[in-house]
């Protein structure tokens, strides 16, 4: 069965900073026309970042679209200067966010944070062995954060009270508990 | 600290079907001015639903933001006929795209899925004890899907293989398995 949706045209709706929106008129398979509101983002990176004492760092900000502050992973879009190096942001964002480096650091999987209106493609790490930066890069104008480690038991609680409410810091969250958990089998 | 930033005006950009599309002029805590991109959307459901041969059910469907068929589990948005209740909207995405019900239904967590850019809210259901439905709702045009259940040790592979790629339902697996591990130990 082909299901596969023909483009007939794109309309430029916003050509923004973070994202680009676009309507599409689209074929279906069985003919019909219909319509298509795309978000278009450059793609992200997101760090499960563990501390030597098995705590995870989560950074506490300002998020302007639910109007409240959030905890979560850190995490960045990609930008020019990574020229596709999802590795690249990485460092940069725990440099910016935690202040750290990672000597091992490694890919755990990638995905479509809301497949159904935007294209935009995380890949989540998780880094360990951490240690101060040396060099600070500049943060972003109000980037304004506050960076604490948290045990299972806290990041279960805080989850448990709607603290923590963001996907991906919800994923990691459950991929940390799953390493522990085939750690504590071996 | 105040992280607070406070909203001096809001552009409409785009009136859809999905999404809303805002720009917002904000001050931040330091009294610099920026903006934000906002995208608005009414809200989701996704649903983890269990057969009762422990497999989970995907459904494959065509996603225009990234051109390419996944593999997710069934979700929808909230609309009007919901009434801002997630339950009624659980139990139409059953019917709609799996032609099941479940007579064991339970909340797992509520999350933002991309809170960068958008309000999105998703709420994750776990969904049990399956029955075929009597009345079948009607499909919305192009909701053209294939339905299939997979093992836990299918699922693992297809993550590995990057052919499940959508958070939600990366999300949903790591549960999953959680859950299997947990009740191994008991």
């Amino acid at each position: 069965m082909n299901m596969e949706e023909r483009v007939l045209s794109t309309e430029k709706i916003y050509d923004g900073v973070i994202i680009n929106v676009e309507k599409e008129k689209v074929a279906l398979p069985d003919g019909h026309e219909s319509y298509r509101e795309i978000v278009r983002h450059s793609g992200a990176v997101a760090v499960l970042a563990i501390t030597n004492d098995n705590k995870v760092i989560l950074v506490k900000q300002w998020r302007s679209p639910i109007a409240k502050t959030t905890l979560e992973i850190p995490a960045g879009k990609l930008d020019d200067r990574d020229e596709g190096n999802a590795l690249h942001a990485v460092n940069r964002e725990l440099n910016e966010e935690i202040r750290l480096k990672a000597t091992q650091l490694k890919k755990v999987t990638g995905f479509y944070s809301s497949v159904g209106f935007s294209d935009e493609y995380m890949t989540l790490y998780v880094a360990k062995n951490l240690k101060p930066v040396s060099d600070e890069l500049p943060r972003d104008p109000g980037e304004d954060l506050k960076v604490k480690a948290y045990s299972l038991d806290e990041l279960k609680a805080l989850m448990a009270t709607g603290q923590i409410e963001d996907a991906k810091t919800v994923m990691a969250i459950w991929y940390f508990e799953l390493m522990q958990l085939k750690q504590a089998q071996d």
